[in-house]
């Protein structure tokens, strides 16, 4: 419009402030220090809130408006609720609803979750139960699509199901669905411009311009950086250094700042180079036991520990996170921004007093027994009959003697593994692992009832004595057991197998600590603090058996992940991951 | 995924270096200091382009890629091209194309582009038609949405057509579009939750929630801010002050800066409070005869000037507009960004050594004689047989006499006018306006033949002598005559009518100075160059008739503006604003 339109609305203005007065509100906060995200301070004022959604802020607030109730906030502090823009709810093997019940009370209001593992038991029907087993809606859960599964293909390990342009295509039509998750498959995306990945980039570019590409992209630097962002991948959430930061937010990429990441120098570097547009703080993971006790308000709270102004650490975990995600209705208090807040007793111990959604007092779970989230057969998906005996004794390829075998030497603090190479006895041209240095493991095909299986050895820190078994083995989530002997192996299966799906430990015949996942074999219904307690009695079992890592269950899920070197196994059988290629156990 | 899987793609980086070698580029620029918008400093180095992207931004470019063409940059500065994402090109009274060649020197590469005027011309065949005509995209053109047309209603004021809901939804499914253009109806957003705007709002945020609401909200504060960015508008490009700055980033809004609002006090206020997340620099609109001298780059240059860093003055033209608009692909120099920028000698001149778009040298205009770009109708719009003495003799209520008028009292700076009345004389029942002190001002339906008009009388600093005719006449665009005798009157609407459309001074029966706009009576595809010169010579007539105004067409074209107070004239008749009620030239 021309030039001196400005002052025609002035007619107008002189008309409305009549209007204005009679205004009413829903909620007024009185007397609180508000969180202004866009001059990154706390003002002191009131706060009005209508329809869910903040209207006016300011000294004023009780002049202006008459409100239905008014709360008197005793100078306390007001944030926007906490938004989480990288994690996975099945880490903390529990499920939308209770994951929602845990968090809220953290005054995490919004998170967007890759549900990856599901993607990999169930495919898009897994997603799809995800997003519907909350009925509550407790806080808002957005969903990126995952975008690597399987992690590999079907030759090198079996799964549930895949992602692939069919599914992306439907699963963009759903208004709970927000971005892609994390690329992880480097290579598929750099060199060959027809990929999976590259498809789905293409797609989304056409159809959702507006959606972000997460990624994952670890240790990649110079010219492989800039092509990995040249595809359209421009965020990371991995392992970051000072050398790394720099190099990734000067090419252009968000960083989202998990705990492990918050290293006295990363965090040195982010504040002194006033580095707060380009990142924000994430969980990524968080275990069950973990999860109970502190969730994305424990890394703010560490922030500020660190010395981070409160302020920016408050910014990092509210509006840059949302932008980022293209949350326009959240992130900040202003007009409009849907009522998401907490108010916080104090500010450096960031101690939350109440957590506010939609402006209504964040309600905690409804109680009482639920019935079932998912679908019925979500519940019975460990398609396997008990196994026996037979099912861990291996064939040699010599009637007695050794026979060279290859092992897996885990590693003691990470989820690397070596390979190595011993001769081992066989006894009736079977594999006597029992009387070796060696546990054997075993991980059978749990999506048919074939009893397809494949064998490995392992060696390292592990388990001394008894037997574990799993059904949440990453990524294809196979029933996978290891163990000293045949018996505490069949045991600790068999329970996982009658509880379709979980974790156990077995010892001299005995289960002695377990975790039923029935949902997928990866979820659990139960309270987070069952769970918790579960999950802690078969890592304390674990330990008890001798296994030595800063996090027995990771390592043990991890020992099926074949895109994790260096030598797996899938239930196709030992998988070398740098070449892809699946090996034989027994060395030529 | 799990915590650990940092380290899985650490076999992949080693295997890649060994292939980044290879890597082919189309450009390399070297040894340039180049703008780093995330760091928001200057980096010495290299710069790569393929396929018309930033693909490797660095010191050591040469080595890693080679490249069919490098250029020597000769430590020229190199910064993203230009984005101005609020602008109207039919206040340049020039097509898209040719705007693109007046622009495209001026290191302007993007911009969003508001079809506002010629909306009200043709409606949404304008708009489309708009987006067509452009066939040598030597710059990126986006459009937004009017979403006032027209500025009040057919009772008021007839247009050539109207943009609601059904051209809204319809519009949406065009890439070309990108927002939804400047809300101007304060009254209806706030007040009545039915209106179109809500409606439109409603529509937009469930089909296209990435789409931006841009605001046209001057003087609104308080309450009544509060409550039209709670309606879902965030964004103005009115004139501020430090106050109105202060109170619209603290509610959330975007501020777009034009140059009328760079005040000394502004621009200290956004420095000083280092509010660059919050603002970015917009032209709004710029008459054909200052588009030939600068345009966004020149506020640029003048922000410099006005003690910014040149730093923050580019980012405030670059990366921060492309952010407000979701330019996801440009706005900075990073890889996978489009390849749109400029070299520069001098930062703090700003002087423009040259222009890439797409990562090539900016191709000046194709030139030739051009046919027309637009649907043929659009050329024989101004839908009227000559006029004739007849048509500006205004009966009067009287015989002979006196008969108490309605007066338009322009002022010389602003297009407000002020609604004054006087006794002027009747002869034969005929006003006869041209022994009085006052102008008559008469606006014609352009729309149809019916020769429909109206009739009104003009005081203040306005022409003395001849006529003026215009059909562009804000925002009907009907064709608008005024002078102070039949003749001169008569003359300068028939050149209009003959041509057309356009701008005519007359005096003495003769022509003095016009301009033609045959593309819907408000565009001309001649040359920026000569529509600047004709603009001028009328400008000059207008001065040399006796107009005394900062800006002469302005004024006259905004007499017809229904929304502008005091008393304006569309061809319904007079309109008192503030009432928005049609009144009579003759006062009871």
């Amino acid at each position: 419009m021309n030039p001196y339109a400005d002052e025609l609305i002035f007619s107008d203005v002189l008309f409305t402030f009549k209007k204005g007065d009679h205004m009413k509100a829903d909620l007024i906060i009185k007397d609180v220090y508000v969180f202004n995200a866009y001059f990154k301070k706390f003002i002191y004022g009131d706060v009005s809130i209508l329809n869910g959604r903040f209207l006016y802020i300011g000294k004023d607030c009780h002049e202006k408006i008459s409100a239905r109730k008014i709360i008197q906030g005793n100078k306390k502090y007001l944030i926007p609720g906490l938004i989480d823009i990288h994690m996975h709810i099945e880490s903390s093997m529990t499920t939308p609803t209770n994951f929602a019940n845990a968090v809220i009370k953290n005054g995490v209001t919004t998170v967007v979750a890759d549900p990856h593992e599901i993607a990999n038991v169930f495919g898009i029907e897994g997603i799809k139960a995800m997003i519907n087993s909350d009925r509550q809606h407790i806080m808002d859960i957005f969903y990126g699509i995952p975008s690597s599964v399987p992690s590999t293909s079907a030759k090198i390990e079996t799964t549930g199901g895949q992602i692939g342009i069919k599914e992306v295509s439907e699963l963009i039509k759903n208004d709970r669905i927000w971005c892609i998750g994390e690329v992880m498959n480097f290579k598929d995306l750099v060199y060959s411009e027809d990929s999976l990945i590259n498809n789905i980039i293409k797609l989304i570019k056409k159809e959702k311009p507006h959606f972000k590409i997460e990624g994952h992209c670890p240790k990649i630097s110079g010219l492989d950086l800039a092509r990995y962002i040249y595809q359209g991948v421009d965020a990371d959430h991995t392992q970051q250094t000072p050398k790394s930061i720099e190099e990734k937010i000067l090419n252009g990429m968000f960083l989202e700042i998990q705990e492990k990441s918050m290293t006295e120098e990363n965090m040195e570097y982010l504040i002194s180079n006033d580095l707060y547009e380009h990142f924000c703080f994430v969980t990524d993971d968080t275990m069950a036991d973990k999860l109970i006790t502190s969730h994305l308000n424990g890394l703010v709270k560490k922030a500020i520990g660190m010395g981070m102004k409160p302020e920016m650490a408050v910014y990092a975990s509210t509006f840059i996170p949302a932008r980022r995600m293209n949350f326009y209705d959240r992130g900040s208090i202003a007009p409009g921004k849907i009522a998401d807040f907490i108010l916080l007793d104090d500010l450096k111990s960031f101690s939350i007093n109440e957590v506010y959604k939609n402006g209504q007092l964040a309600c905690k779970d409804i109680g009482g027994k639920k019935e079932h989230e998912f679908p019925d057969h979500f519940y019975k998906s460990i398609k396997m009959n008990p196994v026996s005996d037979s099912d861990f004794s291996v064939k040699a390829p010599v009637k007695e003697g050794k026979v060279k075998c290859r092992i897996m030497k885990v590693q003691s603090d990470s989820t690397f593994t070596k390979e190595e190479s011993d001769f081992v006895e066989v006894k009736d041209q079977r594999l006597s692992f029992e009387t070796s240095k060696y546990a054997l493991i075993t991980v059978f095909n749990r999506y048919d009832n074939t009893k397809k299986r494949s064998y490995g050895l392992v060696s390292g820190s592990i388990i001394e004595r008894g037997a574990v078994a799993s059904s949440y083995a990453h990524d294809h989530h196979n029933l996978m057991v290891m163990g000293r002997n045949t018996e505490d192996m069949k045991v600790a299966a068999n329970w996982v197998i009658k509880n379709n799906g979980g974790y156990c430990a077995a010892l001299d015949g005995k289960v002695v600590a377990s975790l039923a996942l029935p949902v997928g074999g990866i979820l659990s219904e139960e309270p987070i603090e069952s769970i918790a307690l579960n999950l802690k009695e078969v890592r304390m079992a674990l330990k008890e058996l001798g296994y030595k890592h800063n996090n027995e269950i990771m390592s043990f899920s991890t020992l099926s992940l074949p895109v994790s070197p260096e030598l797996k196994i899938t239930d196709k059988g030992l998988i070398r991951v740098n070449t892809q290629e699946i090996v034989s156990l027994f060395c030529e």
